[in-house]
């Protein structure tokens, strides 16, 4: 009896949490709040990065779990704590949406993006199974289509899915390179035929980190990654790669991929795929593109030319949530061919996916994808493009590759900075140079582009990123917010210069 | 110069798809769509399943692409157009907020938890390193502290993480258990030091598939897949699994972990954990428990004792996006002893992790999860705990479990229906067995069983799935929505009778 009490009163709370007109009081709570910080984001109004050390923050999320616990919070106060609580996640957040926000390869996406992606999350539609998620299944497919239509594959002779992330979609690129060049490893492992010659990637030495982890996870091993060595303007040489191969197939060591890139990070260099996938057909090598950040070049006129060789890829990793300017996460794995569609899982079907109605395995994404239960990843992405039309991701890459240029031949007009190449897109590395540090060893010089930028960063000025160019730290720069001018970069220079000066060359404090 | 006005009309197109006013009508509009949705779907005036075959939805995702071209939308007609689209995502996806949606291990959440994961999607804060999600780090860190606490570990001595789903938490977690245990497999492979004794995992009979996934892409191959005998209520056998362990290191066999189930998805059979560590503790095996279903028992008083060996697990996976009633998808992984934190991906740290501010590391999460950019996972999970306070979880698992035992009655109540056994949660295996149907072979009465399922939900009546209990098909509910009543329980069983009788038992047509 004191049990069935209980249990009444456990359920008439689950029914508050419930209620639907509370939802529509919050959720329009939400919606201005959200307009308020994306207007004052926009604005320059705020830090670009609220910098605090992690346990203050880490100590103020585990607080807001105990708020609860403090204060009677009733549905007529649920309004104000929701506010406190949406209000401390916006004041803590980064602002990627301030147009000073110049840094990783992650974009301020129109913010409509996130209200397709919050129909997902309120309704909670999953995948797995196309029954669970009929229309997050359906978008998906679509997506698939006409991403691989773009690429210049004929309609019903690809396949693909969308996973969460970049790392994800290379690893299950691998997996499916892995399992159709080691014919019985999924079944038997990876053990080697012969110790002596394990099989091997042949991978851009400028790859992201996430390949040579793919390889590692995969059993391979990191010894083996190969690298291969890039020309002048940190592009595979296929030459090189010929030359890798030969080498590879002489000893008669099993080559599992060849990964290329479109572009790779550091500065944003698209290998010449074209020539590259001649070399890996010669040779008979699964080719792997790493197409995360410049897939989505293909959208525009102007640009498309730096990855027409993208058709020839065996697979492509392109992630909608970089320059598609969807929010994370969503990355697509295409196939050139289709019968590689579920070779990565090779398992039997488990139960969970029916196999009474003919045909429908086809749409079970759990099949192909390394998660079971997926959240409607892609609505995102198909909202934008259903809202707005292809011709945003068009626009889109023009601006910011156009802004690219514009910020290169700033640096290279101010006597004090140096731009590392020419850009390619809207990735750009470069350095502070200033009068004392002319000169110096090539390590002091490195040490106080990372030690300039974590003041620029702490400041809340502006946010860039660093990456390391022959072994040398470097600024960089990735223009991920269309929204930022001209203006921007100069004040970026000016704000460089006097963070800069502040440091001194001596002992670097 | 015709470049130059090309580019300034395609930034005027971006200021207006990012225009902050239109934001904020398209938001407003957006939460009353959802609240009307929510309101229909709860009170069941909408199908459960909208059951169309996938190459319709897919067609009307991909029609939907071409929209823009085909019409003029101006700003004006902006917000007819939003409203078009997301009323045609919600009409097309499952209901899982209609109280007759009993179906998988994904839950109905409470819609506001949609809202806090909203914050992430709209501001796009992700993480990777700790500068780019200051906040989605501490609410990441927090709830790791919180549910570590939970467990019964103590602060400061454990570790852990999310990641985007169960199989990626296992995934994660059995590359430590490899990492660990195959000392330099992440960088020489997984060979095998003696090819006739592979290593192998030790696996729970009924766990998931992402378990044996998990095993073939870490390179150990599915026949490194050891299955234990499971005792007759569906548990993994303590004393079965000592024999094993005892014939596997008797034969130096490398053993990587031991994958016990709290619960197993099946029958929702919860392991002997204590036992289970006891035997993995003498035999000095990992031991790794999934409970992505059942690590949220741990809130209720009345059901925790049923995870009360949890504690000893060497790593745990806990899906929040299960009985945390978190929209999808938010998993974590927790590791009882803090210093294997980075042992999942022992590679260098990339340039990208800054390595210029000490004990920064310590919070870059992507060196301990398998995504680089991660979105802000634990953002919904975090808001209902902040906004309802712990007890919403007790609640959540007491009401749904109790949901559990009702259901459990009407079923032996009912001549027709026979449960296949007593319910320890909120999921629960049964079979129609209608007069005809009576005697026949197993056979025949499992392929009734899925028949009549897909009668059911292509219906829109009710979603519920599918299991094998011995290898024939059997009906399975899990409680997911917890405003289902015992009333709904008495129209599924009738509405089972009704379709069951359609069914033409000669030819199961």
């Amino acid at each position: 009896m004191q049990d069935e009490t209980e249990i009444e009163e456990a359920r008439r709370r689950i029914q508050a949490a419930y209620d639907t007109d509370g939802f529509r009081a919050l959720g329009h709570e939400l919606i201005d709040l959200l307009t308020g910080h994306l207007k004052s984001a926009g604005n320059s109004r705020r830090a670009v990065l609220p910098w605090r050390e992690p346990e203050i923050n880490v100590r103020e999320a585990e607080s807001l779990l105990g708020a609860w616990r403090d204060s009677a919070i009733d549905s007529s106060s649920l309004g104000d704590h929701f506010g406190k609580i949406v209000r401390t996640m916006l004041d803590r957040g980064i602002n990627l949406h301030d147009p000073r926000y110049i840094g990783h390869q992650v974009p301020a996406p129109p913010p409509v993006a996130g209200l397709f992606d919050a129909v997902g999350a309120v309704t909670n539609q999953v995948m797995a199974i196309y029954e669970m998620g009929p229309w997050a299944t359906a978008v998906e497919e679509a997506m698939v289509n006409r991403l691989g239509e773009e690429i210049g594959w004929r309609t019903g002779t690809f396949s693909g899915l969308s996973t969460h992330g970049g790392s994800l979609a290379n690893l299950t690129a691998l997996l499916t390179a892995r399992n159709v060049s080691l014919k019985d490893s999924w079944e038997l492992g990876v053990s080697p035929h012969d110790p002596a010659n394990p099989p091997v990637v042949v991978v851009h030495a400028d790859a992201h980190y996430s390949v040579s982890r793919a390889v590692a996870v995969l059993g391979l091993g990191t010894r083996g990654v190969v690298k291969t060595r890039l020309d002048d303007r940190r592009r595979m040489d296929p030459a090189v790669l010929d030359d890798t191969l030969t080498m590879l197939r002489g000893r008669n060591q099993p080559v599992v991929a060849v990964v290329a890139c479109a572009c790779a990070t550091p500065i944003g260099a698209f290998d010449p795929l074209t020539e590259i996938a001649e070399v890996c057909r010669r040779h008979s090598v699964w080719l792997h593109v790493d197409a995360a950040h410049g897939g989505s070049v293909i959208f525009s006129d102007r640009h498309k030319h730096l990855v027409s060789g993208l058709k020839h890829a065996d697979s492509v990793a392109w992630d909608a949530h970089k320059m598609m300017f969807a929010p994370a996460l969503c990355a697509f794995v295409l196939y050139r061919d289709r019968s590689h569609r579920f070779e990565a899982f090779r398992q039997e079907a488990p139960y969970i996916f029916d196999p009474s109605v003919a045909g429908l395995l086809e749409y079970d994404v759990g099949l192909k994808t390394i998660e079971c239960t997926k959240r409607a990843t892609a609505f995102g992405v198909w909202g934008l493009w259903a809202l707005f039309g292809r011709r945003l991701f068009s626009d889109l890459v023009d601006v910011t590759f156009d802004l690219g240029q514009i910020f290169y031949h700033k640096l290279e007009a101010a006597s004090d900075f140096e731009a590392l190449h020419e850009p390619e897109c809207n990735i750009l590395a470069f350095r502070h140079l200033p009068k004392g540090l002319v000169g110096m060893p090539g390590e002091v010089i490195g040490e106080f582009q990372l030690n300039l930028r974590r003041r620029l960063i702490e400041s809340g000025e502006f946010y860039i990123v660093s990456t390391k160019i022959d072994g040398i730290g470097a600024l960089r720069v990735a223009i991920m917010n269309p929204l930022t001018t001209a203006v921007h970069f100069d004040q970026l220079l000016d704000a460089l210069r006097v963070h800069g000066e502040k440091i001194d060359l001596q002992s670097q404090e």
